[in-house]
C-alpha cells in the first residue's frame, strides 16, 4: 500500500472550524443563527443516516437546523407547499430536500422541487440558475460534493492546473459539475461515461482521476497511471459477504467490519488501486465528510449573502 | 485536398426552410409574426455586418425584426432600460443585445445585460438559467453556435456517440456548451485550453475536433488524427498580406480574394488540415451560417413556448 490517503475527515474538520466563527459573527449581526430547513419524505434508511449526520454537524457549528418530515404517501403538492413556506420564511437561509424522493411522487418530482427552491437558499446548488452560474464560473452556491472534492484536493496540496483530469460519470450532481470546476482550475478535463470505449486506457491518461459512477470497486489498477491522484466518490452499501470478500480480500480489516455489522460501504475504486496510485481518497473518510462540511459552508454563505442583499 | 467539406450554407438553408412554416403557423394562430428585438450599441463594423446578416435572414423567413441603436456613449442604465422595455413588450419573443458592448460601458456590462434579458426571450441562450438547463440536458434555448454545430454534424451524418471529441477553447459562448452538448450525445469529451500541455498530442486523440479559440490557422495537421472530423469555429479577419499569404499560400484562390477585398476571414484551422482530416467545416460557409439559422429557430421556438405558456 503506497498511495497517500487524502484525509477527508480532517479537511472537513478544518472547514467546520472556519464555518463556526462565521456562524457566530452572523448570529451577532442578525440576532439569529443561520438556519437550514431540511425536508425528508418517507423513511429511506440511507436518507435517515445522511440526515442524522447533517443535523449533528450543523448543531456542532451553531447552525439552526429544522427537519420537516412527510410520510412516503405525501403528494408532490404537499412537498411544494412546504418548500414555498421555507422560501418565504426569514428563519431559513438554506433549504434542502433530501434525495431520493419516493417513487410514488412521480418521475420528475425531484426536478420540480429543486426548481422551486429559491436560488438564494439553494444550498444543494441544484437550481438551474446556480448550475448556470457554476458553468459561467461565478457561482456562490455550488453542489456540495463537487465543491467538497475541490476543497479536499486544494487543502491536500494536490496540483490541478496543467494536469490531465479524467472524470468517470456524467451525473448532474457530481460528474458534470466536477469536470467544470476542474476546468476552471486549469486542468485539461476528459468526461467519460458508460458509453466510453476503452475506458481503462482513457483513465490511464489521468494525473487526476475522479470516479463517480456508483459501481463498487469498478476502477481497478488497470485504470491508473502510476502515481496518479484518485478521487473516489462512490458509496455503495454491500450486504453480500462473497462479493465483499472478493473486493476487500479474505482476512482484511474491512471484512472484519462487515462480519461485525452485516454490511460495508464500498467506493467506486478497488482497494488494490492504493498500490499504484500516488494519492487516494478513502471510502469512508474521503469525499463523504466534505459533502456535509460544504453544506454547512453553503448555509452560512447563503445567510451572509441574504443579509448583505438587504443592506442591513 | 481530401477532406469532405461540411456545407454549413446548405444546412442553414434546410433549417430556414423548416423555420418558415413554423413562423407562418405561429402568425396564423397569434395574429402576429414572431418578433426579434435586436439592440446594437455603438458602431463596431463587424457587429454591423453580423446584424445585417441576421436582419436579412429573419426577413427571409417572415420574422419581425426590429433594430434599436444606441450611441457608443450610451450608459449601461439606458441599455438596461431598453432591455426591460423589450422584456415587457408582447411584440418581441426574442431579444438579442449584440456583443461586444463598448468598453466605456464598463467591465461586466455584458454579463449584467444578459442577466436581465427574460429567460423566455433569451434567444442567445446566455442567461444563467438557460445555461443551467443546458447543463441539465433540458434546455429549450441554447446558444446558437454550439447548437448550430450539433445541427451541422447531425445533418451531415457525422457520428458523435461513442467517439472521442476534443474541444479546444473554454469560452462560455462556444467551448464549454459545445463540450456539454457533445457529452449529452454520448461522446467522450476532452476540454482543452491555453494551459493544456502538449495540445497537439491531445487533439490527435480526437475523432471529432472542435477549434474555438480565435487564433487564426492555429490548428495544423500535427493536431489531427487522419480521417478525423474538424469543426472550425474561428472567424478572424486578417488584413496583413504577408500573414495571409503564409496561411493560404501564394497563388491560392483565397489570396486572390484578399487582393480584391483587402481582408479575408481565417478560421482557427490551417487550410492544410484539409489534407489529413476526413471532414472539415470551411471558413466561411461552415459554422457561421448555422449560428444565424439557429437564432431564427430559437426565436420561433421562444414565440411558440410563450404562446403555449399562456394557454391561448
Amino acid at each position: 500500500m503506497s498511495a497517500r490517503l487524502l484525509d477527508g475527515t480532517a479537511v472537513a474538520a478544518q472547514i467546520r472550524a472556519e464555518v463556526g466563527p462565521r456562524v457566530a459573527a452572523f448570529a451577532a449581526r442578525a440576532r439569529r443563527p443561520p438556519g437550514l430547513g431540511i425536508v425528508l419524505v418517507g423513511d429511506n434508511p440511507a436518507s435517515e443516516t445522511y440526515i442524522a449526520g447533517k443535523v449533528k454537524a450543523a448543531a456542532g457549528v451553531g447552525l439552526r437546523i429544522d427537519l420537516e418530515r412527510l410520510p412516503a404517501t405525501a403528494s408532490l403538492a404537499q412537498l411544494l407547499g412546504i418548500v414555498e413556506r421555507l422560501n418565504g420564511s426569514d428563519v431559513y437561509d438554506g433549504i434542502l430536500v433530501q434525495s431520493p424522493l419516493p417513487e410514488a411522487m412521480g418521475a420528475g418530482a425531484e426536478r420540480r422541487v429543486f426548481d422551486v427552491i429559491h436560488p438564494a437558499k439553494d444550498v444543494d446548488g441544484f437550481h438551474p440558475i446556480n448550475v448556470g452560474r457554476l458553468m459561467q464560473n461565478r457561482a456562490t452556491l455550488i453542489a456540495c460534493t463537487p465543491s467538497g472534492i475541490m476543497e479536499l484536493l486544494e487543502r491536500s496540496q494536490i496540483a490541478i492546473a496543467g494536469t490531465r483530469a479524467v472524470v468517470i460519470g456524467r451525473s448532474d450532481i457530481v460528474g458534470k459539475p466536477t469536470a467544470i470546476l476542474l476546468l476552471h482550475r486549469h486542468a485539461t478535463v476528459t468526461m467519460c461515461h458508460s458509453r466510453t470505449p476503452d475506458l481503462p486506457a482513457i483513465a490511464r491518461e489521468a494525473d487526476l482521476l475522479v470516479a463517480a459512477i456508483g459501481r463498487p470497486a469498478f476502477v481497478t489498477p488497470a485504470f491508473i497511471k502510476g502515481g496518479a491522484t484518485v478521487v473516489d466518490v462512490g458509496i455503495t452499501r454491500l450486504t453480500d459477504r462473497a462479493q465483499v470478500e472478493r473486493i476487500v480480500g479474505a482476512g482484511s480489516k474491512r471484512l472484519q467490519d462487515f462480519e461485525r455489522r452485516g454490511s460495508v460501504v464500498i467506493g467506486d475504486v478497488h482497494p488494490s488501486v492504493a498500490e499504484v496510485a500516488g494519492a487516494l481518497t478513502p471510502v469512508p473518510g474521503g469525499v463523504g465528510p466534505l459533502t456535509v462540511a460544504m453544506l454547512l459552508k453553503n448555509t452560512v454563505t447563503a445567510a451572509e449573502e441574504r443579509f448583505k442583499a438587504r443592506g442591513r
